[in-house]
């Protein structure tokens, strides 16, 4: 099974991926959990280049450079672990190009992201998404005393659109279970435990 | 305006380049050469990946970095230029993607490589492509003494592909022209140089 988390910086996915991991390990499952960009040797070298704010990135390059990485994490990890009966987590996969690039970036209409994010999947889609939402504000409080990489540094402007782009995906495609993640931890994590009963 | 220069290694891309740079320098042109993947920080960090033989790349992936590299280096080098008015010559251009990765990894249809190409190239195409023809036997005699980085390590059966490649490529496009460089260097620049002045 695949299961990927969605939502912009602040919206507590790192977090919710590690208390659903530890509970779906202690249930018995193989869990594997990757980041994006990340997660191979080829991969975190594309992740160092997209996040330093010292390197410049056409936008149109940008998009190429996630889907390079994505591409050779599914091919390398995440394929395989499905093939082995395992489950994935995933921490961003293509619905964050379709709201970073598509929708933050204004790139392209969305059949032209939707073509190259079949593309870099190798055409495996999610069994379920969940996509934490907090409003910019709360983003912003909640990650205003981290030092910001190159994606973070897009400005509000960026992030509105960004979210506009989540929001319509999430009401666009059943796979997405849309979470309330101004909620406290535990809440969310129960949220989240109820849609994958649901789905099991 | 845009000349690009194709075909295998040991075809003397990077000599006939290096001619025509200092004939048209001569006339008082100004000219750029870049060589893909490079060209830019980022193009030439991804070309450090693309052709290290230590490194494991799917060729989704392979295709992606190569695409990456090459729409960094047209938004950030080759428009500006043009727009400037001058030269620019390419050692490999998107052709390449298709005779590589789309014929020699055995990659999609054409149609799909071409979406991915213009998108990459950011729309532009070159107004004219040499591809300098020699038989497999000549390129393996050309660069034997050579140390072969990740890419030239594919094998005979993968670089006949290629050779097909660019063959078909070349007799689609009317931009194409075909030199045989199996002839002596100053053969082959008479030659090119016959071609440009039709077109100029």
């Amino acid at each position: 099974m695949l299961i990927t988390f969605e939502g912009i910086d602040g919206s507590g996915k790192s977090t919710q991926i590690e208390l659903l991991k530890n509970r779906l390990t202690e249930a018995g499952k193989t869990v594997n959990v990757f980041r994006e960009p990340g997660g191979t040797d080829v991969s975190e070298l594309i992740r160092g280049m997209l996040l330093n704010p010292e390197i410049d990135i056409d936008p149109i390059t940008e998009m190429l450079l996630f889907s390079s990485a994505r591409s050779q994490l599914v091919a390398e990890k995440v394929l395989p672990a499905i093939d082995k009966g395992e489950i994935v987590i995933l921490d961003r996969f293509y619905d964050s190009t379709t709201a970073y690039q598509g929708y933050g970036r204004e790139l392209f209409d969305t059949e032209k992201i939707t073509q190259i994010n079949q593309l870099a999947s190798h055409g495996k889609a999610p069994d379920i998404t969940f996509y934490l939402k907090i409003s910019l504000e709360d983003s912003i409080n909640r990650t205003n005393h981290m030092s910001k990489d190159r994606m973070e540094q897009s400005g509000n402007e960026f992030f509105k659109r960004v979210i506009s782009g989540f929001d319509e995906l999430s009401a666009n495609y059943d796979r997405f279970k849309i979470i309330d993640a101004s909620k406290n931890i535990h809440d969310v994590h129960s949220e989240i435990m109820t849609h994958l009963k649901q789905l099991i």
